[in-house]
């Protein structure tokens, strides 16, 4: 599948997608799956039986599609029974072979037995395998066994492989199923002990690591390849080895993507193999170095660059062409609107609209994106303006590519200190020069007062129906990894968090799932499915609370000052102060500075978290974090108070 | 709490709930609990912690809103530690004595270690536990020892009660919790080996049958009791006969309650322990014996009387003196619409406005919604018309109250035949009187073709956050109990599916929670909170596919007479009768007759079930069943093909 293909590495030689893992009908499904560039789909009986097209027709529209046919499946509960319930069930499976001529598929999936297998002897197994590939070979039909990972007698790939092995029929193979494996922690090493042509199919799935029934976990909780938590990569490294190079198919049962339009779905799909396919072929991206910059857009910008002012940051004054602003401090910058939106304005909220992330290569990074068919985020540009390339994340926020650098990024200087233009913010901008003391340079930033250093983590909302779509982009696109995941909870409901960074901590960004009761786009109308952030998808960005967390030497300190620059931090409740003396062992004037100040605190194995919030302006926020040691987490018990306390305010 | 109470017969004194059960600040829950009429809360901390308000300033609230503060939790591994660990934890475990004699709470709960206890010797525990209590005596404050059903060496009540008796202060008791009892299948009947008085606090949580891992299930599923699978009824009298007199409460955690509204929550909260106080005390409602009728609005009611006059009910003409209509065959009685409704005609659907079921007494059915202050469903009536007293359930459909006869009700005089005012569906009913043969009495019905007996069931979708709600109504009031729950897929996604009925099957409600994806109103603008239908709520409810199934002697014969009078009916695609002649062993001349009218067929071991669908108008369909032998299913094979069809309908 990619271009860069080295000696030695095998690659991706045919796509597959189950039509179980798209909405709509199978001829949606179809389409959808022919749109992403799947060369092939398993043909899932449900759909099939659902669906107004007659096998032939099905068989004509795959073909006018440019898709191959490639598994019917599942067939069920076939061995292990008495002779009278087998002779059944060969009737059973005749009747499937009969239909599968008429679609043009030859090969059908067989689930190792769940219900009707009281007693088991594998001989006897063995035996009705060996009777059932006697009757397929008469259509020209290939069964892929498969063991289940709730199957009730065969349920690892290794019990599956002897049965097949002693049957001994050349159209009796093996379907192998990572997530049936993987769920069930299997050793996919054992696969060496198989020939690859004894694979007639693969079919690949990951989930979150769950603590759940495997049959529930499979059913409602699957995902795409780099969505979840299974070690793909080395699965499909010990299937290469195999010498297997058939179909690798995705087979994903999942709650989400049953009720998400399936052209994007299928997108998604495909974009999974694309990863899984360089990963395996160790050709990962390279992480990014850390943050150009934030841009938070805002139905109130005069709110935001008070805000900004009173933590320090510098105002730069306007964009010379833009109506944007710039505020800095050290390496953290925060680019503000200056126009108010229509579509924020209508939501009451603000966005952070995008990031800029440094990387090594923009332009490899970029053609990375395109390649995935993440589309490209633009903006207009004058010519003598840095253009800097982007793209969209699935959530709709817009992710700019930076050269690594330690200095100042070049684009600073389109922007122009003391814009007499600009109003917004020019009587914080006064207060902050007479707050600021004799300027610390920050290597590679701007002047400040050297108490924030840069961007810690960017916070962004996911709506539900795109949360694993965000693991994916950042996983595939950076490299980025899921450090934690997290339910917290607020007043309206739990938050499911999970962070996604850099090995080294450069860049951090926690993305946290929106539960359904707070979930403003809910309606038909409003949830957007494109992959363009429209007007909705702005309004929609909009009215979730999201935030950038900075940097600190000593948050102690910019809360001081930053109150002394008439700063509203959100205010943290005296029991959260009382709790924490509880908890842990601190000193008196310690807590006290904490709490005059507002500043929350956690301790781990690996150092201190000093942390505050300001208060929110429409739906933005912005936090100011220190870490002593090696502290590397965001802070969990004081999330729960923050988001109480933000909804206390939105009430009041 | 029930004004019947018989001798021998233990009441529930004392209602608490845990403030972990609703939305919102410490402050709204506390203001809910009160307002839904609980005698007390539990303070759970993490709620205290996020709260503004001081101990004291909550202690004042509570008194004002005559709330008493029956127990302050968590407190988390205590016991079982190293001497050192042990002096830290007796350290933090007088910070919070100190804490709860500032709100004036005088219970703590103590759940067994799960995280801190690596080595265990019950004699250690239960010298620290003793050392505990001897701490709190100084404060006055009791311990109540909970055994977590994960805890990592304690997990059974009875294995903490070992270790309460062993320690034996006057201040260590035990907290019973029936998740962590139930969940893992504790046996209820050795509580009798405890003394009351050692019992120093009960909590209690349904929840549905899953296999979950515990902790999973526990943290997001719990529901109120009378909505999930427990036997909480054998467990309260297990509780009685221990003498137990103290405070009944509620802790669930669960992902619906902690987003809607907290007051509703906290009366569905206290309708529950209504519930269940009645129904351990052998307190439970005499079931309905039958449907009186079931009323549908169409934004097009011309459209709905074509369908039922083509399916063979006779136009029974306009009511006196509302704009409704009559339709009858058999005891399966429709009213319908003669105006359109604006809300419904935005909407662009219909609604299952209400259903009317006989019971034994519906003044005593009325009394008892009234005592669970399910809010009454009002019409306008004239003096000399029949007044049905009504009740409104959680997703708004109304239920009236009829009385139990096998006579025509008196309210179908209230209609006059061939009424000149109506022009809907008048050609249709001319149809119907050619297309009918001489009228077959049916007893208590109306004259018909006697092929349709009445009502055999009514599928009422339901919004995601009043699912668990219906639940309990039906349970409540009626004494219908869940049969079965299973997920249909739909190309929109999965739809959970779970049937209330009563032991004799006269009454069946499938209740269908809808997928989010699917939710029509989950802006929170168009989310209705309030008990009472408004407009909007009529909208919402109109968005959701419903359909009432009558129940028919031979379904082929009304679906070969529907289709002469020109019904359309739901297409079933020819892939599906395939299917069924692989699946089942059926005469070839039944199956084509089967096909030819879209008539769709299931077994199982009790018998054979025939059915099919209409077209759907608006969002409203009917189904014809037959059921044949002792089948009690619904055709759970078919509903992923129904709705296939009705979304491809949809879509063209």
């Amino acid at each position: 599948m990619s271009q860069i293909s080295s000696p030695g590495v095998t690659r991706m030689q045919k796509t597959s997608i189950a039509t179980v893992c798209l909405a709509g009908t199978l001829e949606e499904k179809m389409r959808a799956a022919a749109e992403a560039g799947f060369h092939g789909i398993e043909v899932f009986e449900p759909d099939l039986v659902a669906s107004p097209l007659s096998p032939e027709q099905v068989r004509d529209l795959a073909e006018e599609l440019g898709l191959t046919l490639d598994l019917y499946q599942p067939f069920r509960d076939l061995e292990g029974v008495p002779e009278e319930q087998f002779q059944q069930n060969l009737g059973r499976l005749e009747a499937k072979f009969q239909l599968m001529r008429r679609l043009g598929v030859d090969v059908i999936l067989l689930c190792s037995n769940v219900g009707t297998a009281t007693s088991w002897e594998d001989p006897v197994a063995v035996e009705q395998l060996r009777r059932a590939a006697d009757l397929a070979a008469g259509y020209d039909i290939r069964i892929a066994y498969e063991a289940l990972a709730w199957g009730r007698f065969v349920n690892t790939y290794e019990h599956a492989w002897s049965l097949v092995e002693q049957a001994d029929r050349p159209n009796l193979g093996l379907c192998l199923d990572s997530f049936h494996i993987l769920s069930r922690r299997g050793d996919v090493t054992g696969f060496r002990d198989i020939p690859g042509e004894k694979i007639f199919f693969v079919q690949m799935a990951d989930a979150p690591i769950m603590l759940m029934d495997v049959l529930s976990w499979s059913r409602h909780h699957r995902n795409f390849p780099g969505e979840g938590g299974f070690d793909l990569v080395t699965f499909m490294r010990e299937l290469y080895a195999t010498g297997y190079t058939g179909p690798v198919s995705l087979e994903v049962f999942s709650d989400i993507y049953r009720q998400t339009e399936s052209v994007r779905t299928a997108r998604e799909a495909m974009r999974s193999l694309q990863w899984l396919d360089d990963a395996q072929a160790g050709d990962v991206p390279a992480h990014p170095t850390g943050w150009d910059f934030a841009e938070v857009r805002a139905a109130e910008p005069a709110d935001l660059a008070e805000v900004l002012v009173q933590l320090g940051f510098e105002d730069r004054g306007r964009h010379r062409t833009k109506d944007v602003h710039l505020f800095a401090t050290g390496n953290a910058r925060v680019v503000t609107n200056d126009r108010v939106e229509a579509p924020l304005e209508h939501a009451g909220g603000s966005v952070i609209a995008s990031v800029g992330l440094q990387v090594p290569d923009p332009r490899s990074t970029a053609d990375h994106a395109r390649a995935l068919h993440y589309p490209k985020a633009w903006r207009a540009n004058r010519a003598d303006e840095m253009v800097l390339r982007g793209v969209q994340a699935p959530d709709g926020t817009e992710v700019f590519l930076a050269p690594t650098s330690s200095a100042a990024p070049q684009w600073v200087e389109e922007y122009g200190r003391n814009d007499a233009g600009r109003t917004a913010g020019s009587a914080a901008s006064g207060d902050a020069g007479a707050g600021s003391r004799p300027a610390d340079v920050v290597p590679g930033g701007v002047e400040g007062d050297g108490l924030i250093l840069g961007i810690d983590h960017v916070n962004l909302a996911q709506p539900w129906q795109w949360f694993e779509e965000g693991v994916l982009f950042y996983r595939s696109l950076f490299g980025l990894a899921a450090q934690v995941s997290n339910d917290v909870a607020s007043p309206q409901g739990l938050v499911r968090s999970e962070v996604m960074r850099t090995p080294d901590g450069a860049v951090r960004i926690p993305l946290n799932l929106i539960p359904h009761g707070l979930d403003p786009g809910r309606s038909a109308e409003a949830r957007p499915l494109s992959g363009h952030v429209d007007r909705d998808e702005l309004r929609l960005k909009a009215a979730y609370p999201q935030h950038v967390a900075f940097l600190a030497t000593d948050a102690v300190e910019v809360a001081r000052r930053a109150r002394g620059r008439g700063l509203r931090m959100l205010p943290v409740p005296s029991n959260y102060y009382e709790d924490l003396a509880a908890r842990f062992d601190l000193d008196g004037d310690f807590l006290a500075e904490l709490q005059r100040n507002d500043v929350m605190y956690d301790r781990d194995e690996g150092g201190e978290f000093l942390h505050f919030y300001t208060r929110t302006v429409g739906t933005v926020f912005f936090e100011v974090v220190e870490r002593r040691g090696g502290y590397e987490g965001y802070g969990a018990g004081s999330a729960p108070v923050r988001l109480a306390a933000q909804y206390d305010l939105d009430r009041q």
